[in-house]
């Protein structure tokens, strides 16, 4: 067979670009990762993404995709062996995009609001948060994964709070992965984070990610202090 | 064949609600249609979106599928008669995604600035609003749809610009759609509004889009005004 060209863009903390890498290696596609300097970006990423200049970019063959959400389902419908990331069932597959939707423009903001605000606006966000996480402690079902027996779509995209929201909680300094409250989800962070493939790929440690967010986190405060 | 169940909770002027009734009439697709009342929301759409509590919800044989672009999908996966919403093609279906998302998360945001505020900020947002429009006029490259010869899943996410545009350049005294500039995607406005299907479901009328708008407006200007 012909090698194909396999090159994802990438930056080392990005959660979108670990689920890309994360989706590439459940399907044993071989590929080549490029780091990026996202402050100085290189001409090869604005040249690739002149929309975003975001990284990930995965290209395959010639073909550029962006945006992670897209990259997940692209290499879905590209490589089609096992394990699929996307149920068959069209309606299951409307609530896996549903649920990813939520995470990706609703439960993030949450989390990041409750990481970097204080007092009652905190508790409140927390709370938020905490809500979110119910809707999908009630999704599982009684399943071990999103995807069912094995990581999916929504698994990989949901992947970010397995590893930042433990480091979010003790830098700022809140509770929101309450075992007692969600035993199903909290189950599912460590079935994920035990998964072969995450195990073997696993994000940066918990120092690295706190010190990477106590300075993003001087930096978005203002945002939600203009909000409230 | 036994009768389906298909239902969509609307509201008259939203174009997300108008996207997913034309692409139930291109497949061909008998609905009932049942207008909501956005602001005292009724037992039935809260039951049926309880995390969003939005239109469109589509109800198919007692599945509740949300968000206008999880439907589109929904309905191209489950009657898979022609016209196919997405190409079949990965990577022209992550294309037709890419651009849907820009428009669904910059496109539209851009336009509603240019039409709520004034002075620079308009004039800036003017100008942003027609580099995004510049990229979709590159992006038909001859075709007469973004779906090719017939309307497609992109057409349809990007169908509000035919309609609320030419409004909203009315309301905010500006000029966005200048078919020198754009001789393209002009011409994709007047193909897509004369396509049959589209022609048989019009959306309201411009008089009704500028009254409707003008207390919009008057609403959302203070959004943008903490943004500056």
């Amino acid at each position: 067979m012909e090698k194909e060209e396999v090159k994802l863009l990438g930056f080392w903390i990005s959660p979108f670009v670990q689920r890309v890498k994360w989706a590439l290696k459940l399907k044993g596609v071989d590929f080549e990762y490029v780091e990026q300097d996202i402050i100085n970006k290189s001409p090869l990423l604005l040249e690739l993404n002149p929309v975003y200049k975001k990284v990930p970019v995965l290209v395959h063959n010639g073909k550029v995709i962006a945006e992670s959400t897209i990259i997940l389902e692209y290499i879905d419908e590209t490589w089609k062996n096992n394990p699929s990331l996307l149920p068959h069932d069209p309606y299951q597959r409307s609530l896996a995009r549903f649920w990813a939707d939520f995470s990706e423009n609703t439960l993030i903001k949450l989390a990041v609001e409750a990481l970097v605000t204080k007092g009652e606006q905190q508790e409140k966000a927390v709370r938020s948060t905490m809500e979110a996480i119910d809707k999908l402690e009630q999704g599982l079902k009684g399943r071990q994964f999103f995807g069912g027996d094995s990581i999916g779509y929504l698994d990989l995209v949901l992947g970010w709070i397995s590893y930042f929201l433990p480091a979010w909680e003790e830098l700022g300094s809140m509770k929101i992965l309450d075992s007692s409250k969600f035993p199903a989800f909290t189950q599912w962070i460590d079935d994920f984070l035990s998964h072969p493939v995450i195990k073997n790929d696993l994000p940066p440690p918990r120092d690295e990610i706190k010190v990477y967010f106590v300075e993003i986190s001087r930096k978005i405060a203002p945002l939600f202090q203009k909000i409230e």
